[in-house]
């Protein structure tokens, strides 16, 4: 298949991509699900939905989610604050629409995810980027940017970030988060890797306090389950979910996609979703294993990097600058990608920064492209 | 099921509702096409997807337009000008996102569909309405609003409108896509009810001139399918569908819906969805009969209106001046609803007009909703 986003050339092994492998994604168990949804000739699933999604699909992914962000049992996900979406990136886009006006800021962090920026871009916002350490945002130096710019906005990816591979730590967000109470800017927290954690346990999400005017949460099916349902979910106050329940779109075509939405709310029922994480954990884990391997063994000390702790990224930084056009060059000649660092920098940085993806290949084709970019880098 | 748009207290008929009946939801087709589509192991249609959408479904609704549209056999519609949507709405607000900026001018017709205006208004539009007669909007009129506004969008629904029941005539569809390219003006035209004549044959839709810079045309299978797939179409010229495939969403996304339209594609394969439209056509045309028949027995000429020749809706205007609140009482009393003509302006206008739906509801509660408004307008 072939789309500007999704297309390598025949006999490329492309580290750069960001999408599970074909091999992951559970056919038979939506096959599964599919069947157990038709035998119940639930046709609200093809009819207009409610905005938020359909009650009984709501529930099942609270349910999902209180156990999967071990929320305590005195506060569970509720089903009432969810809003199903179309994926993370749709439900940026709404966001922008409804809580934002051209001109307005959205601080990002530096590096971000970098289609995020051209839905900002869409919707005429003005990015500024605020830096990071291996914990996260820096508090001291977004407050400044916060003071300085009065942002509508703040996007963050806070566990095992794309493309960073970072998790902001448990004191920093409850930092972060004071700081948006005190400057009244929107918390927009992409929590998409949140459930990929292979090392240890992430703080606990910003979905667990997503009953906080200043925080949206946002979550996603792509990474655990299959990006071609296009389905996610965001995390609300009441008065937010109101207005965007009120969007025109929504209030027009009803919710996101019942259908979709009702195959997914089987395979919650039938308690298939957990074990299939579980699964992706375990796989995800092996494949950065072989990543960090190979790199090791096929570049020294070339490039360094951090071993994330989860989601899909490996972050390195080349011990001497590069030269992106030679490099591409190069990478090309020996028939490997990569994602080039200035990618995910909004103001054209990062050009000794590479992102390389352990979740697309198999752990033999990770070594064979670490090799060839090994061969790459050194001509 | 309960949402803002979709209520209907116990007991009331309410003839306001434009939404197909639960029944009509051919549930047993979509769970053939699904084992179809579940048999070949897609796994593409669970990955990221092309920005417009997979090559098979393209093909195969190009092959499905060209026969229900009756495409000339030398002018077929072809596949790589449709780009897949989340139905109408979705496509609306992307259209509003990529092509417009907030102050600019829509133009939309008197009376209009009215959740379309929430869409315009989310994206900060203008809107000015134009006048329509038995044949539609009326391009001396028109010309007259494109000279004074220069508007950046016309929005039409030019056949078996909602609410109106109007047709634009052939001659006025060729006028008022001269007058849109002398104006510079993106005609957007929303044709979701094209397929749903019941009398006659309707002028051929605009998407049969989407290769004209000046024209997007939207489809939808909200009304011959299932709303809840939330999967519709646009047609558009190579430019636009470049620049609206370069929408941030697509482009970090990927295409709207890879699972529910691989779904849809294996319906299509199999050849089921024309007959179920023919099936559709027969079934509103006699509860088009049963509603007519029964504003004459109960109403007499109590309200004006036109027989529609497709579509959901009969617009009727009362022939004495209406007191909306005191009908609304009423109405509330008889236990019937219907949609009251303000809603449709987008000024205020149209007190005298209600908008009733033959869709939702089979011929005795039609008649008998008939009966409980004539009650409403005689108190």
């Amino acid at each position: 298949m072939s789309t500007t986003q999704y297309w390598v050339p025949p006999g490329v092994i492309d580290l750069g991509l960001g999408h599970p492998s074909l091999s992951l994604l559970p056919q038979p168990l939506l096959a599964q699900a599919a069947r157990h949804r038709f035998a119940q000739d639930d046709r609200d699933a093809l009819q207009y939905g409610p905005e938020q999604g359909g009650p009984g699909m709501r529930a099942a992914l609270a349910a999902f989610l209180s156990a999967q962000y071990a929320a305590p049992a005195a506060a569970p996900v509720q089903g009432d604050g969810l809003m199903l979406t179309n994926g993370i990136s749709q439900a940026l886009d709404m966001i922008c629409t409804v809580f934002t006006r051209p001109g307005d800021v959205v601080i990002v962090e530096e590096p971000t995810y970098f289609l995020a920026l051209r839905i900002f871009a869409d919707h005429g916002l003005r990015v500024i980027s605020a830096p990071m350490d291996n914990d996260g945002l820096i508090p001291e130096a977004l407050a400044a940017l916060l003071v300085a710019h009065h942002p509508r906005l703040l996007y963050t990816i806070p566990t095992h970030q794309n493309p960073s591979g970072v998790t902001l730590s448990a004191q920093r967000r409850a930092q972060v988060l004071e700081l948006c109470r005190a400057h009244d800017v929107l918390l927009v927290a992409d929590e998409v890797y949140h459930l990929l954690t292979y090392t240890g346990s992430p703080p606990p999400p910003f979905a667990l306090w997503a009953d906080d005017p200043t925080v949206i949460a946002l979550g996603s099916f792509s990474k655990i389950l299959a990006p071609g349902m296009r389905l996610g979910w965001l995390q609300a106050p009441p008065a937010r979910l109101a207005a965007l329940a009120a969007w025109g779109v929504t209030a027009s075509g009803g919710g996101m996609s019942p259908f979709t939405a009702s195959v997914v709310q089987s395979l919650l029922e039938l308690d298939l979703l957990g074990d299939h994480v579980a699964f992706l954990r375990r796989t995800y884990r092996a494949r950065r294993d072989a990543l960090v391997a190979a790199l090791h063994t096929h570049l020294g000390d070339r490039l360094r990097f951090a071993v994330p702790t989860g989601g899909y990224f490996i972050w390195a930084t080349s011990r001497t600058p590069l030269d992106g056009e030679r490099l591409a060059t190069a990478a090309a000649a020996a028939q490997v990608d990569f994602r080039a660092g200035p990618r995910f920098s909004s103001r054209g940085g990062l050009r000794d920064n590479l992102r390389l993806c352990f979740a697309y290949y198999a752990e033999a084709d990770l070594e064979e492209g670490v090799r060839r970019l090994a061969r790459a880098l050194q001509s």
